[in-house]
């Protein structure tokens, strides 16, 4: 059975990336790794579309997104937190970890924050050091108006802190010319390597703020990783298999230029929202990203029995609904190594299984909302 | 040009090893990935040769050494810190990071404590939390005796802590019957996987100690760690890939057994102190460990110089001495997927390398005296 991954990271891995890290292990301090880490690095500012530098963890997005925290905040420091969903939730979970003082502002799964609540919010808490904000909030597929937020906190002693992990590639995040002071982001969603690398850049702001930073770190030091980055090096042994996939992933990217990258997963993300509409399904978020779409279930669909019964069946792999969500949505991610042809296969078996449970609708119907988008947007 | 690696991390991989990693991405919430993470823990039990959990880390060994810290240990502990070379002083930069009051037994780099000096230190010291040590000090190969400071720590409240990260496999470590209290190793030495997988094990005793602990940690957070595992999962997305390949080099270690793996190790070190010897070099360590082989350099040769012209000319990577011993050592491991064949291939180049820069040596001495060491070591 021919397998398909649809679930928001890890996602395909190129082939040519895949061969990469079959080749015989490098010396992680040999000068062709340290002209790797070098290029790498390079390729990576691209793709954040920063001039600042982009520093590689070993680690999953989640302890990047500690680093941040670690880094950049004092434990005397009050934060703003924006909570849409599991991963706006874990920002303040980290936060709570190391005691910082926790501003919620909590917003109802699927929607996504508005801005004017951030500014009401920092208009009462005008010492609020960071807000801590989601570009896709994975969980429900809602897009957040970061451009906005940049926009709000732009001249003030605030830091924007953004959790790019699964929509960087996907969504448009413009780091320098949104004012965002720091980015966080991973290697197994739009990077198409797999999971083992986090990524975070700063700004200049957010590099000061490290300076008077009294929480306690080691391993996550972004000071060190910095200073290390810029010798080709790292603090410490990286996974410099995934570093070498990396560079092969971010080629493609390169190759393919941001902006067709971002405007490939827009014209797959519109195909598929609107094949789930012609089968008359609802989607979860009101205002969702190009990342991944969420899709609400009629009330009698168990959603963790149809992803099972769709994988075993089908060999395709969506994600189900996660914490409160489960079993009542599914989401398919249109993210990283992925073209039309993936979203016909992702959307064809959607339309199965949904008959194969019971559910009443047209086969093909989601198929030619598809094409349609398809005929249209094609470049 | 063929290379060869003989650093102490990252080691060869095997093709198998490699191969598996060029297979295409799993889902890591897939029930076959949550079959291989409860395969992979139950592999290493055998090889840290323990009952306990062994929890998996996306993270390099130092990440997995902070969360030994951050996870037993509270604010107002002391410990004592075996201080050697650069990595028992990472134990000591560790504990400083965290504010824990620290107890250094500094030893001249090259000697390993004498396990007195301990038993003093804790009759002095009786409250103190734990005992950093390191079985094999990568920085400059000496091997510390673990199962004596077991035996002078079992039946006290003070937990024994070892730094397994290179020695794993190598140099024997019995968790269980040695009464130590944790455990730390990754995937990148004698488990010929790639660098990104951090290893830790837990006794009872260390598990009560987390319960009390007061130490800041997320990311790191091993008891997460532990009731993910068992169920055959991670808090985080783990690196999957590596999991995979640790699979496949774990079956390696099943088919040989431990004991064979750690024989062969022995032998392999023997032999390449022997040659070292008989081509008039001196061992740097005092009691040298199975894992690397430390070489004093004549005064007159740049060990920099000669690890990179050997490189550069003969295509085998050796490495340097780090921290004070630049340049005055090299460290030539026996570590992971590494037989006689290639310890021969180690041996011939630093004998050419060494005449290639006017050391005064028999080509062929060091040779003959591994050939001797492997007529009579090898099964």
């Amino acid at each position: 059975m021919k397998n398909y991954l649809f679930a928001p990271g890890p996602t395909p891995i190129p082939t040519e990336t895949l061969l990469a890290m079959a080749s015989p292990i490098d010396y992680h301090r040999a000068s062709e790794s340290v002209e790797l880490i070098g290029n790498v690095t390079a390729k990576l500012k691209y793709v954040f579309q920063t001039n600042n530098d982009v520093m590689i963890l070993t680690s999953s997005g989640t302890g990047a997104m500690e680093a941040i925290i670690t880094n950049l905040l004092s434990s005397d420091d009050r934060v703003t937190v924006i909570r849409s969903g599991k991963f706006g939730e874990r920002w303040g979970e980290i936060c709570a970890a190391y005691g910082i003082q926790l501003d919620p502002i909590n917003i109802e799964w699927g929607r996504s924050v508005d801005p004017q609540q951030v500014e009401d919010q920092l208009n009462r808490y005008p010492e609020t050091k960071a807000v801590l904000a989601t570009l896709c909030e994975t969980s429900t597929g809602a897009l957040h108006d970061i451009k906005t937020l940049g926009d709000i906190i732009q001249d003030s002693q605030t830091l924007l802190v953004v959790d790019a992990v699964s929509a960087l590639c996907a969504d448009d995040l413009q780091m320098d010319n949104w004012s965002v002071d720091a980015v966080v982001s991973c290697s197994h969603k739009g990077l198409m390597t797999p999971p083992g690398l986090g990524l975070v850049s700063l700004s200049d702001q957010a590099w000061k703020a490290t300076k008077s930073s009294d929480l306690p770190k080691f391993y996550f030091d972004l000071r060190q990783a910095r200073d290390a980055g810029n010798r080709g090096s790292t603090p410490y042994t990286p996974a410099i298999t995934f570093i070498k996939a990396l560079d092969q992933a971010l080629d493609h990217i390169h190759q393919e230029k941001i902006e067709n990258v971002l405007e490939r997963h827009a014209y797959l993300a519109q195909a598929t929202r609107g094949a789930v509409k012609a089968m008359g399904l609802k989607l979860f978020a009101q205002d969702p990203a190009n990342t991944l779409t969420s899709i609400c279930l009629p009330n009698r669909v168990d959603g963790q029995a149809l992803v099972e019964m769709i994988r075993n069946r089908h060999g395709v792999t969506y994600a189900g609904g996660q914490a409160k969500l489960k079993g009542k949505i599914i989401r398919i991610a249109h993210l990283g190594w992925v073209c039309e042809h993936d979203m016909i296969v992702a959307i064809s078996t959607l339309e199965r299984g949904l008959s194969e449970v019971g559910y009443n609708l047209t086969l093909g119907s989601g198929l030619a909302a598809a094409q349609e988008v398809f005929r249209n947007s094609q470049p």
